[in-house]
This record gives structure tokens, C-alpha cells and sequence, in this order.
């Protein structure tokens, strides 16, 4: 009998020691968050990479982005009085908060799906200009035709939102700047038209009132977006009652659109959970999971740099199988194979 | 010498004892925020009116909206634990929350520019559906050739967005959903297009990173909205140190685009100031008030339901005279002429 998901038996496929830094003086602490997709027959990743600066004796030291696109490296001393690092994710210093790591993005392929090389040819891509100091994180692919719609979180002090640019050969990208403005991240759009609109799924976060949920929006030309709808809220006592948002771009079956999303609950464990999003109106929700249909399980999920976390933004389908790429423990990438007729009996 | 600002000699033109509550068991809380225009000769405001419910012995009672657009009145025993209710605006119960009033839309029409009247003839706008079941608050109108775009607070407990009507009449409306996700306010269309797009500016926030910033997105349609920037952040120990949004449409003047915002310090009192911004390419800023051009100073600008609070985001414009109409102390409707060339000269 078929399994719902079945891990790969190399998981983890990439770990932090599997790359070299970007330059001298960073260290890569993360591998994680893959997006994924098909070019040329080879299976592509885009992979987060969060470094951090060697770190000084008596300092924390955290690098940014300035406005050209050099890393800059700010020192705070430990004594000082205005400085908070008990997060080990985000330092507060007289009132401005800073990332302790800042991650790029880098393409990797693989024509086995499970061995990634990375080459020359295909340079990674860093953060650029104001919306982008603190880094770039958490990428998904989606293909429409012979383009690749790279959504991806620009992280800066202006905020947290969802930039786009768009491929067609993995060396040159056009940047359409920020395409949802702040908070907001999680975003992947449909591989396809529906009724001439394009939909992607997105994640706000609000100070006051709503929450984490996960919302859709559509657009006439992929890059302006409206009409807004939210599609899935948190559920109280559940494995998604504090946040959620969406994996890849949904998958087409007969019964609608098959969304995998991540749910998170107030003690930070990340699991995953399916959407069926009707076909015409992909607004319209026809049935979510009861129970997650994905949870750390495995070392590697659940002991890391942030563990018990299972997250997906990346996948190739093949028939009725998913080759989910994901992010474990926040600190390395794995792979494992999920069937979509086996998801869809749980979504009866 | 002309002043940059003069207030009306009959100010505040509007208080709540002045309208009749939307049904009974219902009272007009606040009077506050028009949008303006100007329609077949005349001048129309678009009237945010907060009620409450009449409080029963013992109970705190909310009003909300269910998906249908029915009122409901929800109570509260003051003694139960799980109820909050120490901040006057909102209370939570059991983890969610609840606006102590509601606010819908009035459309009221002047001959003389200061004295209003409803008629039957311009039915009030309440919320409706799964995005407007807390009300609607704050209306911008833009007028686009011969259509208006009222740009408003949709506020429920799916988070706080901006929704869009268009009407050409003000008696049928187009509703284009929301346009702006959570959390965002405080949005402005520009009246006529710059390079054959669209503008607007919107308020995000943010629960980390980021803040309370002043922001502006492009449209090809007005519609569905992208390459959003951030064009003011606030500043520290100044009159906008908080928080920053949005007054009405930008006003084309030779210099630039001149928009009046609002700014709030820590101790929530609101000021006006001025941006001006590049005709050509209104996401760069040319200037901006060092000081603000309008302060609380009147008694119904210091003392009232939310008190020291001036808020703007109506206006018609003759020639120099910019007609402001303005939320005072979150219970008014006043009004006050500011000289555009006298604006300007602040922001040389």
C-alpha cells in the first residue's frame, strides 16, 4: 500500500558543510527552504543560505546590506547597555532591530533529484537595494509557460514583504520590485491562468485584529495584485493554531487544486497540512486536513539550528507523486516523496 | 500675509448630536474623518459615524456585523475573567477581539462648503460581508474623470484592510474587494495618472521589523496594486515619531506632488505635515515638513473622545485654497482653508 510520505533514504540531502560561504569572514549556519522546479531536464533548487560573521571576542557582530549592495558588518559591544541579543534569530540595538544571520539565495541542479551541484554558471542571488539589507529568504518557483516567477521575502528595515523576479534561463532575472508590501511573506502563485486571472497565495501578519492566515489574491499580468481573500485561519488546539502559509504553488487534480502549507503552533513546531481549493474559484476551500499530513519525525527534523520544524516552499510533481523538497530543523535541506491520491483520501 | 491655515469661523461644522443614529438602540459615538469632492456643483463628504450599542447593567455590549450584513449585539458580563475591557476602543474576550463601536458611511452634501445635509437620496454605506463585519472607517475619495474611488478601512477579524467602491452617481456602487491586505490603511489614489499608471499611497504596519510608515504602490488599472515603496518612515523626537499615514489625494502643483499626512508622537497626539514628492516619479521625495504645518490647538481639537488629534483625509482644491475637512478629537467634523503657495514655502 502507498504511503502517504515517504523520506529519502540520503535526508538530509544538503547541510550547512555541503556549500562555501559567500565570502571570507561569513559562515553558513543555515541550508534551508528550497524552492523548486523543472529546466532542462534537470531538477533546479533555489536554496536559502543564512550566514553569520565570524564573531569577536566581547562583540556580536551582524552583517548587512547597505543600499549598493555591500556587506556592511556592525559591532556591538556585549556590555553595552542598549543592546538585547537574548533572541538568537534578531538583536535589538537602541530601538532597531537587526537579523543575526542574512541569507541569499543560491540555484543548484541535480539530474538525479537527490545529488545538487551548484556551478559558475548559474551565480547566486543576493539581496539589492533598500527593501533587501537584511537579506533574501524562502524562494518559490513557480513555471507559467517558458518564465519562472521567483516570490521570495525581502527583508529589511522597511519591513518584511514578497519580492518577484522573473527567469526564463536562470542567469538573468527581471526584478519586479515588491509585489506585497509588508508584513507579508509565503507567497506562491498558480502555474496557471484561472478564468484569465492569475491567483497566488500570500501570508500577512498584523500587529492588532486578523493573524497568520493564509490569504489568496489576483492579478491580470502576475505582478499587480488585488482582491484579496483569506482562505485559512489558525485553529485553536490544532498543529496550526499559530500561524500557517502556503508550500509551493498548488497542485491541479481532478477534485481542485492540492495546496501543501505549513502550520505552526505556540511552541514553534512546524508541520505540514493540505488545502483543496475549488478549481474554478480557488477562493473557495472544498476540504483541509483534520491532522497534519507531515510532522518532525527524523533527527534531522527535530534537533537543528530551530528544530521540530518541517517546511516546504518547493516541489516537482511526476505523475502522483510529489518530490517535496523542504527545509529541517531550519538547518538542512531534505526530500521526500508525498502521493497526491493518498493526501486526497485525507481530504474526503 | 496669508496664513498657511485658517479654521472655519462655525468649527467643528459637524458633532454627533448633529445626525440620527442608523437604527434604534444605537448612539453616534464620533463623527469623525470625511472624505470630500466635489460633485454636480456641490460639495460632498463621505462621513465616518462610529456608534455604540446602549450598555446594559452589568454587560459590556459590542456590535458587529454578521456575513449577511445583519447587526448583532454581542454582551459581555463585566464580571466574567475571560473579559478585558480596560482600553476604551477595543476589548478582548477569550483571546479574540472586539471594536467597542462600529462605523458605516454617510454621504452628506454642501451649496456653501460648511453647511452639510443628509438626504434619503444618498443611502449611508455600511460594512458587508466576511471583510467589513467590525465597519468601515476612513474613506478617501479620488475622482478620475467622471468616476470616484473611495478607498475606506475595512476592518473584521480577518485583520484590517483597505477596500475599494467605485461610483459615478454615489447612489450605485462597484465593490472591487479588498485592494490592500492586512494590515493596511490610509489609502490614496491620485487623481490622474503618471506615465500611464495608476498611484496611490497605503499605511502598512507591521508586528516586527518595519513600522508605521508612509507608503506608495503603482496600478495599471486602479485596481490590482504592486512595486510598493516606502517613501516616509517616522522620525524620532519629532511630531511624527509613531506613526504616519495618508491624508487625501496628492494636490499637482509645479514644484511636485504636495500631500498632506498625518504624524503621531508616543503620547498619540496627531499633527498634519507635508510631503512633497517628484512629478514625474512620485515614489521620490523632493521635501518634507521639518515641523508641523497644523496643530491641535482649538478646545475641540484637544479635548473629545480621542483627544489631541487632528486627522485629515478630505479636501477640494480652488485655485491656492486647499478646503480641508478633518476629524477633531476623533468626535468632529471641522474644517479649515491651508494656502497651497504658503505650504510650499515650508518645504523649500
Amino acid at each position: 500500500m502507498k504511503k502517504i510520505v515517504a523520506r529519502h533514504g540520503q535526508n538530509p540531502l544538503l547541510s550547512p558543510k555541503d556549500l562555501k560561504p559567500s565570502r571570507p569572514g561569513m559562515v553558513i549556519e543555515c541550508l534551508l527552504n528550497p524552492g523548486a522546479f523543472k529546466y532542462k531536464g534537470k531538477t533546479g533548487i533555489v536554496l536559502r543560505v543564512a550566514e553569520r560573521t565570524q564573531q569577536k571576542e566581547g562583540m556580536v557582530s551582524v552583517p548587512i546590506y547597505d543600499e549598493k549592495g555591500e556587506l556592511k558588518i556592525l559591532d556591538f559591544s556585549l556590555g553595552d547597555p542598549k543592546l538585547d541579543n537574548s533572541d538568537a534569530r534578531v538583536i535589538s540595538y537602541d530601538g532597531k532591530q537587526y537579523l543575526t544571520t542574512i541569507s541569499h539565495l543560491r540555484i543548484l541542479f541535480s539530474a538525479d533529484g537527490f545529488t545538487f551541484e551548484e556551478s559558475e554558471e548559474f551565480p547566486p542571488i543576493f539581496g539589492q537595494g533598500a527593501y533587501e539589507t537584511y537579506g533574501i529568504e524562502d524562494c518559490r518557483v513557480s513555471q507559467i509557460k517558458d518564465t519562472y516567477y521567483l516570490t521570495y521575502t525581502m527583508v529589511s528595515s522597511n519591513g518584511v514583504g514578497v519580492g518577484l523576479k522573473t527567469t526564463t534561463d536562470w542567469k538573468t532575472f527581471k526584478s519586479h520590485g515588491m509585489v506585497f508590501s509588508p508584513h507579508n511573506k509565503d507567497c506562491a502563485i498558480f502555474e496557471e491562468t484561472v478564468n484569465g486571472r492569475f491567483y497566488a497565495f500570500h501570508r500577512p501578519s498584523s500587529p492588532e485584529l486578523g493573524g497568520n492566515y493564509m490569504w489568496i489574491a489576483e492579478s491580470m499580468d502576475g505582478i499587480h495584485w488585488g482582491n484579496h481573500k483569506c482562505i485559512a485561519r489558525t485553529r485553536p488546539d490544532r498543529f496550526d493554531s499559530a500561524r500557517l502559509g502556503a508550500g509551493a504553488a498548488p497542485i491541479k487534480t481532478e477534485r481542485g487544486w492540492l495546496a501543501i502549507y505549513h502550520g505552526a503552533d505556540y511552541g514553534h513546531r512546524y508541520c505540514l497540512g493540505a488545502l483543496l481549493l475549488d478549481l474554478d474559484d480557488p477562493s473557495k476551500v472544498v476540504s483541509r486536513s483534520e491532522f497534519p499530513i507531515m510532522e518532525p519525525e527524523e533527527p534531522y527534523e527535530k534537533v537543528g539550528f530551530f528544530g521540530e520544524v518541517i517546511f516546504t516552499n518547493g516541489h516537482v510533481v511526476n505523475g502522483d507523486d510529489i518530490y517535496m523538497y523542504y527545509g529541517a530543523s531550519d538547518e538542512h535541506v531534505a526530500l521526500a516523496t508525498l502521493s497526491i491520491s493518498e493526501i486526497l483520501k485525507t481530504l474526503d
